[in-house]
């Protein structure tokens, strides 16, 4: 490691928020896969409990995401947020950025609020969101939550990352078919529904839990709840805070939780090794091999699949 | 190929449906990349013109699917649709099955309806759509139409991946902001807005309008419109697929069509080879290597940085 990089490393540990933005920061625009001091960081995690909030776009995930940092805050631990925002295609920005969202939470020393833009990282999304959490955990935060918006496999992806995860919904959310079509069912350890003094509210919620009837489960099965919530006026903020507490309560007790971890730094090698094969295998002269060939695939001469076996029949690592 | 492969592929070129729906079921069903038939039937591809159609849930994607292949199919020619229909967790089936969807529309030799799940194949999901609509092109379908519901990265790549792409929209969308969050903006050749009827519908055409002002244009560049339907009574349709022959007119006189199709294919094959790779990678002696040494990553005393190095050590194709 080089010395500032050093440096940077102790202040992180340390939990200077400036080292730790600067971190994410580098996290964020760096293709390289872990370099020198992601893994010096990664030896320092694992303390850490993560929390993933997802739903439909205004459901009310980031009033929820900042009263709860509130809640565990007061506490005494410090926490952590990441929110994954979609980008506008027409600005390359990040749509909500870290300042609009500052002005909904106090500035508080203890809570470390961090934007991450979506846009055109669809595989490396996950794992640059897991290595800004990294980041938070090494430096001492006590909780992190994940915020995203639950409509992209990579988005929830990412919230059910988390040790526990946290659907939101609101009555307008339409019925509860359509949150099995978004895939939110299968993640949620914990259902919300927000806005729970609209009509159609109560209704929403028996919906919710008749389908969750209907899940395979035995004594030792987690059994999902439904809260509601009025996230505007904190109402059944500290509720979800205590649901969330039980949840975690009894993944420790069924030891889940290891394997929850074990499960997830799998998947986050197997995302390491896609994407270094994927280096690997696209040089400059195959990528040249496949623009030259392309004319004869669209003149039907060759099959795609005649050129991706051609490619790698110069890719010695085939037959091993 | 084997004699009834032989028999499949020709009955396929003849544009028997029943040998088309076997074959989209072997592509839905067959995790081997590009099988002899797969490949044959490539080479008699690239005359159909694809449509992609997606939005969000509710917005009324499959009745103007269904109308606007009952418009192209009054002029003469076959329409297939494929339908890609996220699966509910808990049954494992397709939310719409073939038999709901038939009911929309007449029964019609000339219209082939073919519903897709996607769960648990979100990375093949894109190749498998592509593959079964060559099987309707191979087999003489002048017109295919997918249909996606705009929430995710898998499901917008298919939609994306059309000759044209239209978004749909409802009034209930809320913004254009919430639009562009899902990602539907860039990928736009055509907006609809949906139940056009509704209040708030000039209002969110207007919304619409004027962030497409944003995105940068000239003289040559393709003007995303907007039109307004009430599909449940088929008004707005004819002048739907009239916008879609302007974009395919568009298209053809700027070359661009050829540009399209050749960056699809140049993405299919991209795909085909990290599938590929990833196969040949995970052998079931990799895959036990990363089970032996997860604990040593649990622990913290190796990062996974280091694991995918050594597994990726081992693989004599790193360094060619």
């Amino acid at each position: 490691m080089k010395d500032d990089d050093n440096a940077t490393m102790h202040a992180v540990l340390k939990g200077d928020r400036r080292a730790v933005a600067r971190l994410i920061t580098r996290v964020e625009n760096t293709a390289r896969d872990g370099d020198e001091t992601l893994r010096a960081v990664f030896k320092h995690t694992g303390k850490a409990y993560r929390i993933g909030i997802t739903g439909p776009p205004g459901a009310g995930k980031s009033t929820i995401t900042n009263k709860l940092a509130a809640v565990f805050r007061a506490r005494g631990g410090s926490v952590g947020i990441i929110a994954v925002d979609p980008t506008s295609p027409f600005t390359g920005g990040a749509l909500l950025g870290d300042r609009v969202r500052m002005a909904d939470v106090e500035l508080d020393d203890g809570i470390f609020i961090r934007s991450m833009a979506s846009r055109g990282s669809s595989g490396g999304l996950s794992r640059k969101a897991a290595e800004a959490a990294d980041v938070l955990d090494a430096a001492g935060f006590e909780t992190i939550l994940f915020e995203t918006v639950g409509v992209g496999q990579s988005e929830l992806d990412i919230a059910g990352a988390a040790d526990t995860t946290v659907v939101v919904l609101v009555p307008e959310s339409g019925d509860a078919i359509q949150a099995m079509k978004a895939g939110l069912m299968e993640i949620a350890d914990l259902f919300v529904l927000n806005k729970g003094d609209r009509p159609g509210a109560d209704h929403a919620v028996m919906s919710i839990k008749m389908i969750l009837g209907f899940r395979p489960h035995n004594d030792t099965t987690w059994m999902t709840g439904v809260l509601k919530t009025q996230a505007n006026d904190g109402k059944g903020i500290d509720e979800l805070a205590a649901a969330i507490d039980r949840h975690r309560e009894f993944l420790v007790q069924t030891e889940s939780l290891a394997q929850r971890r074990q499960a997830r730094l799998r998947g986050r090698i197997r995302a390491i090794v896609e994407a270094k094969l994927d280096t690997h295998f696209w040089t400059p002269e195959r990528s040249q091999e496949l623009d030259e060939v392309l004319s004869r695939v669209v003149s039907r001469e060759k099959t795609p699949y005649d050129v991706a076996d051609d490619l790698l029949a110069h890719f010695a690592g085939r037959t091993t």
